[in-house]
């Protein structure tokens, strides 16, 4: 396929939002006014075999882990709260009612960490590849919901964790080099952890103006926050967190820990703006509650475009896209 | 894939419904409370390649309204009212951007006749199979839903329209004996009609205690009724409502008009049941808004088992299954 945007463009063309839709495609999810304060947030996501995930990278149990994980990590983005699930499985003789049992324990483990219940959905035969297509609700106050297009000049940008480790991890898995499911090196890409309780706090905060979690990688996602709020950004080169390095990584054709960082995807990471003047507080109520720090990385920026600026004073005009190695592009 | 309904018992077990979820797994869509007196409705389907669809088999117009049409049945089926729907694409090399944009097409037609808003989704590849997963959102009083355990012994039991054609075409389409999309007998099969409307008077009307769409086939639905409702059933042979004939069918092998009226999946109508001294008015209701009758073909009862009796006075108990030619089970 060709010219994916594009065809998004004319795919949601002429659709008219209903008077009950606060936030229709575009974002992490959409967003239902529920009551006078609530919005219902909801959100999907489709993995498909040999697309988004190979048999045999990792166990049945971390697939269905990471199903629903990437689908609360949008409920996440939007500083919500999850609440509901809805699970299609398409299944091929290749895929044993064992390992379907074992990808399902795995799927509920995840939510049963979030309270998350099971509502419906439908099993059907597949010719030859495993369709896993997750739909979830969530809720948020209207009033604190988190949207990405509310970037302002000025802002601080910052992630909430180390970037990278995740693409590595699929290379390390594609190049075969590191194939144990239980590997510290794979559990990032193999069990991401959506930042549920970052998201609330955000909400709580108040200082939070935008908020992405990176599954399409750095650049893309913060792409996607300048494109949303008409604004530009520049990011400090060594202040991205880069995955800790590891003997491994050197088997890896072209691995480059900060090229990986910037543009590699699935971290499911968030990545806010925060007037300067809010960031400290933000930031030591995040550490009081989480144990862990934010990281601060650019600004936001009136002037359009990408910049990334090295301590040597140098400026490179970036481009704000990422490797798309899985081709998945939000409606 | 063996014993997909003990597989399905086996992922739901375990699973505690949350306080707000009023309907959880096993009946047309899911129900949550969303405010004092309304509900949520929500049901998803996914429609893969090869499995639930052929390419060729209609056009990709047809596939898109079909794809919204049936999880909008499952709203009707619930007498619901149908507002939203996300959507998943997984695309092949072999599906044209101009083919999923008419998929796309026909998928808005389906929805603006009844005012659903498109609410986002996700676009990906896929390497060999066109997926096509479907989320609808719909909503409905709570002291109106109508569940698919409401069954009593005495009820009169309905369908709403002619039952076999839809499989017929089908089987029309898979002998390659009629392939011209256009066709009047492969209609009811490539695009078919929820009744959103008949739900409405139906949840309206008030006696009607259970109401299930047609998918997998009269057996097979009244089979889940009879079930959910602890109760047995008694059909009338010759009051069973029969696709017309057509010298076509006599090319097919095997075709039974009874057969494929009894076990015959997608039609799409709504089967219900009601109190006998209800039922005029009810049919009374729906002449005068619909401008068709519901067909009475049967009546529930409290001994267990389904029985086929015909006007002769012969007696034969028969399975409460369906062909299943789509391996479709819902969770």
């Amino acid at each position: 396929m060709i010219g994916e945007f594009e065809l998004i463009r004319k795919l949601i063309e002429g659709w008219k939002p209903a008077r009950d839709v606060s936030i229709g495609p575009g974002d992490d999810s959409s967003a239902i006014v529920a009551d006078k304060k609530r919005l219902l947030l909801q959100s999907t996501d489709l993995l498909l075999e040999n697309v988004h995930f190979c048999k045999g990278w990792g166990t049945p149990y971390q697939l269905g882990w990471k199903a629903l994980a990437v689908n609360l990590s949008d409920i996440a983005a939007m500083g919500g709260t999850p609440s509901h699930t809805h699970l299609n499985l398409a299944v091929p003789p290749s895929w044993s009612e064992t390992e379907i049992i074992e990808l399902m324990s795995g799927f509920k483990a995840m939510a049963d960490r979030y309270g998350v219940s099971l509502l419906g959905g439908d099993l059907s035969s597949s010719p030859d590849l495993l369709v896993v297509s997750v739909f979830v609700n969530g809720n948020a106050l209207e009033s604190r919901v988190i949207r990405r297009d509310g970037a302002k000049p000025g802002d601080i940008i910052w992630v909430s964790g180390l970037l990278g480790s995740a693409a590595a991890g699929l290379e390390l898995l594609k190049n075969n080099i590191v194939t144990d499911p239980q590997s510290e090196l794979l559990n990032p890409f193999l069990m991401p952890q959506p930042e549920i309780e970052l998201g609330t706090i955000c909400a709580q905060n108040g200082s939070v103006n935008t908020l992405i979690d990176i599954s399409d990688g750095l650049a893309g996602d913060l792409g996607h926050i300048l494109e949303a709020s008409n604004t530009g950004a520049k990011l400090i080169r060594e202040d991205i967190p880069l995955a800790e390095d590891n003997p491994a990584y050197a088997d890896l054709p072209d691995f480059d820990r900060f090229e990986f960082a910037l543009r590699g995807g699935e971290d499911y990471r968030l990545l806010g703006c925060t007037p300067r003047s809010k960031f400290d507080r933000l930031n030591i109520s995040v550490k009081n509650q989480l144990g862990r720090a934010l990281y601060a990385i650019g600004e936001i920026e009136s002037e359009t475009g990408l910049r990334l600026i090295s301590q040597e004073g140098g400026v490179e005009e970036i481009k704000a896209v990422s490797h798309d190695h899985f081709k998945r592009f939000d409606l």
